[in-house]
């Protein structure tokens, strides 16, 4: 098939310039960005996108949870828009091309277009959906999940950060940063999506491949176990009558770890602990830590699941333990047409692409329930992520931009 | 020998209420108190100190550390004082009783030497010790080990909470909080130290004893360990390419509990952890967690302490870990004359008394390297302490301040 003027039209040192721009929002002190959902930051971001879109002759618009769409007009507005985009928040000590890429990538795409002189039948709007990350108000994929009815507004409002301030709170401060903004409902009918993103892993580096075309998502288990034991005076309780909730915590994540997490192939996390009181002349009365499990296979992955609390009990000492599961994803897998659409666009700019499982969450799963859905994704130094030194190559994320402005063109013309 | 008036005079249903005039500073919803050092609540713990001293007669003065004294005069005031006291800081969880009770029981026993119109040629004065409890100043021990001359005043000024404030910071607002007193210089003659203090553990109760007579404090190690990994996407990383902070000192706190811990005459708690990032879908690339060990053996002490360097590294799975000591203290014995004299006055006063060994440190051990020093321990209920359940009863509380009351006078006519 024959490749449409705008992926030639792709500026590799404009994207660039834009990452740059929009990392210094946020940036930390080792080079990479702390903006997380709903801070002054992150509002911050949003108002340059805002601004970029205006300059570029775009709509603006947020819906009522505050994902934020940059509308380029198809020559019948009446249809279906394409969707692309993904998530400017990012962990607390997260890099500057996580979730930021596929947002710059869709501003790129549709400028490329204009510059390419390419009408569309279908409207294809960018779009920066709220609070992917999930790190100050948890669970996150909250704009994606509203957006495609997955979760209700006020289940979502309700959410609090560790300080208490909830996402109801804070929501104004994302309104505020764009009052030019139109004001849209939560979820509309899409034609298609497509997420442009980093890998977020080795694979594509190491295979020398600058385009993976993903085929779905792996399946993930997001689960709590609160370990709760009795506060004690470290110099005068004798070991026989402590109950002692950071060591007995200790033990049970050193036999989840061994137990659960077997091999490579399976993805076993706990990157959270919170303990009370958290001094270190008093035995902790409590401990609170978090569970990530992820596995290709959803049968595995609910066995999985299945097996904590007994590992868990089976740690136990003196103290109390209590499992729970707070959020549950099968694996998914990306509609065929959208896959196909991507690698064709790919072989037909002679990229060098091979498709890939998604071993990281994304906004595009929420979406792949509601429309057909895909995703693009491009090699990241050492495969390194939610980390500082998060990196990309500028020629590596202008062409996963050319293959994402083909497959808009072919999306929102087919 | 016969006893003096002063332990008639001592009211246990004024003792009683000044207890828990104090605990309603600082009052936590499940009855116990946070009131760290240097807090907006310690501050108003000292103004109500003031207010009580004032109130019946005596001189209060602030030395350079903000150590708060209350002075009754000697029939020579040129004489040095007997001091006794302890601290009105807490635990953020902590108690109503400790260090509280040393500090209330000595201004009782102030009260009971007037009424029972008792002089004495020394004066007598009732101290509260900056910061012991070492929660948020860490470590702590500071205003003792200032006025013992055993830690430079620049070195505690110097030292930060997890917020970056210093002590040099907040110390204005302890002097803030008691305008009308002396200005004195950091440490001065003392002719002894007694200090009253809840038990902190159970031996008392369970031998159904009102007083405690002490003869020494345990020696303590605190040390900090610090695990290096390297932040990773939970979803992305294979197993084989992580290197888990969380999951490694997991395996240190669980190795060091079960080769340190031996039994209940070793003291061994890992109470702090600190997680960097510390959330849920992102590998830890960082843990720093303390260590309290105790031992009545100093050498043996000495010999655990050695040991938590290598059964860290033998734990070490692909981080690194640096071991290393912010604290040591020897065990110590107090002065034969001060124990002598707390167990006649018990005995002239037919309490029931044992001689025990401090399981937990106190201000008295700084002081012991500068005076004669000892220490009364009165029961609290089933041993718990640094906890908000801390509980002693009226009477016991009032029967150690008779067995001070004595102490004091016999010390100060001495």
């Amino acid at each position: 098939m024959s490749v449409s003027d705008a992926p030639a039209a792709v500026d590799e040192a404009r994207l660039w310039r834009r990452h740059m721009s929009l990392a210094e929002i946020g940036a930390t002190a080792k080079g990479g960005v702390d903006r997380q959902a709903l801070s002054e930051e992150e509002a911050r971001a949003r108002a340059l996108l805002a601004e970029w879109a205006s300059e570029l002759g775009y709509a603006v618009s947020v819906d009522g949870i505050s994902n934020l769409f940059i509308r380029r007009e198809g020559t019948d507005p009446a249809l279906a828009p394409v969707l692309t985009g993904s998530h400017i928040d990012s962990q607390p000590t997260g890099g500057k091309f996580d979730g930021a890429y596929g947002v710059l990538a869709g501003i790129e795409a549709l400028q490329a277009l204009d510059e390419a002189g390419i009408e569309t039948a279908r409207p294809i709007e960018t779009v920066a959906w709220l609070n992917e990350e999930g790190s100050r108000f948890a669970p996150g994929m909250m704009g994606s999940e509203a957006f495609a009815g997955l979760r209700p507004f006020d289940e979502i409002a309700a959410v609090a950060d560790r300080g208490g301030t909830s996402v109801a709170d804070d929501l104004p401060r994302a309104f505020a940063a764009t009052p030019g903004a139109e004001r849209r409902g939560i979820g509309f009918p899409v034609a298609a999506f497509v997420e442009a993103h980093i890998e977020q892993g080795p694979a594509l580096e190491r295979a020398g491949i600058p385009i993976g075309v993903v085929t779905g998502i792996q399946g993930v288990r997001r689960m709590r176990v609160r370990v709760t034991g009795e506060e004690a005076h470290a110099g005068t309780t004798p070991k026989s009558a402590r109950r002692d909730a950071l060591w007995e915590a200790a033990r049970m994540v050193d036999a989840l770890q061994r137990r659960i997490h077997r091999d490579d192939e399976h993805r076993f996390t706990v990157g959270m602990m919170e303990i009370r009181p958290n001094v270190p002349s008093v035995v902790a009365a409590e401990v609170l830590f978090s569970i990530d499990i992820r596995h290709p296979d959803s049968d595995t992955l609910a066995r999985l699941e299945a097996e904590v609390d007994g590992i868990c009990r089976n740690s136990l000492v003196a103290c109390d333990v209590e499992t729970w599961t707070i959020a549950q994803a099968p694996s998914i897998w990306f509609d065929d047409g959208v896959v196909d659409t991507i690698e064709s666009a790919a072989v037909d700019l002679e990229l060098g692409n091979m498709r890939l499982f998604s071993g990281a969450g994304h906004d595009a799963r929420q979406l792949s329930f509601v429309c057909p859905t895909g995703m693009i994704f491009v090699p990241c130094e050492k495969g390194i992520s939610h980390n500082e030194a998060e990196n990309a190559s500028p020629a590596d994320l202008a062409d996963g931009a050319r293959v994402l402005a083909e497959t808009l063109v072919r999306l929102a013309n087919g």
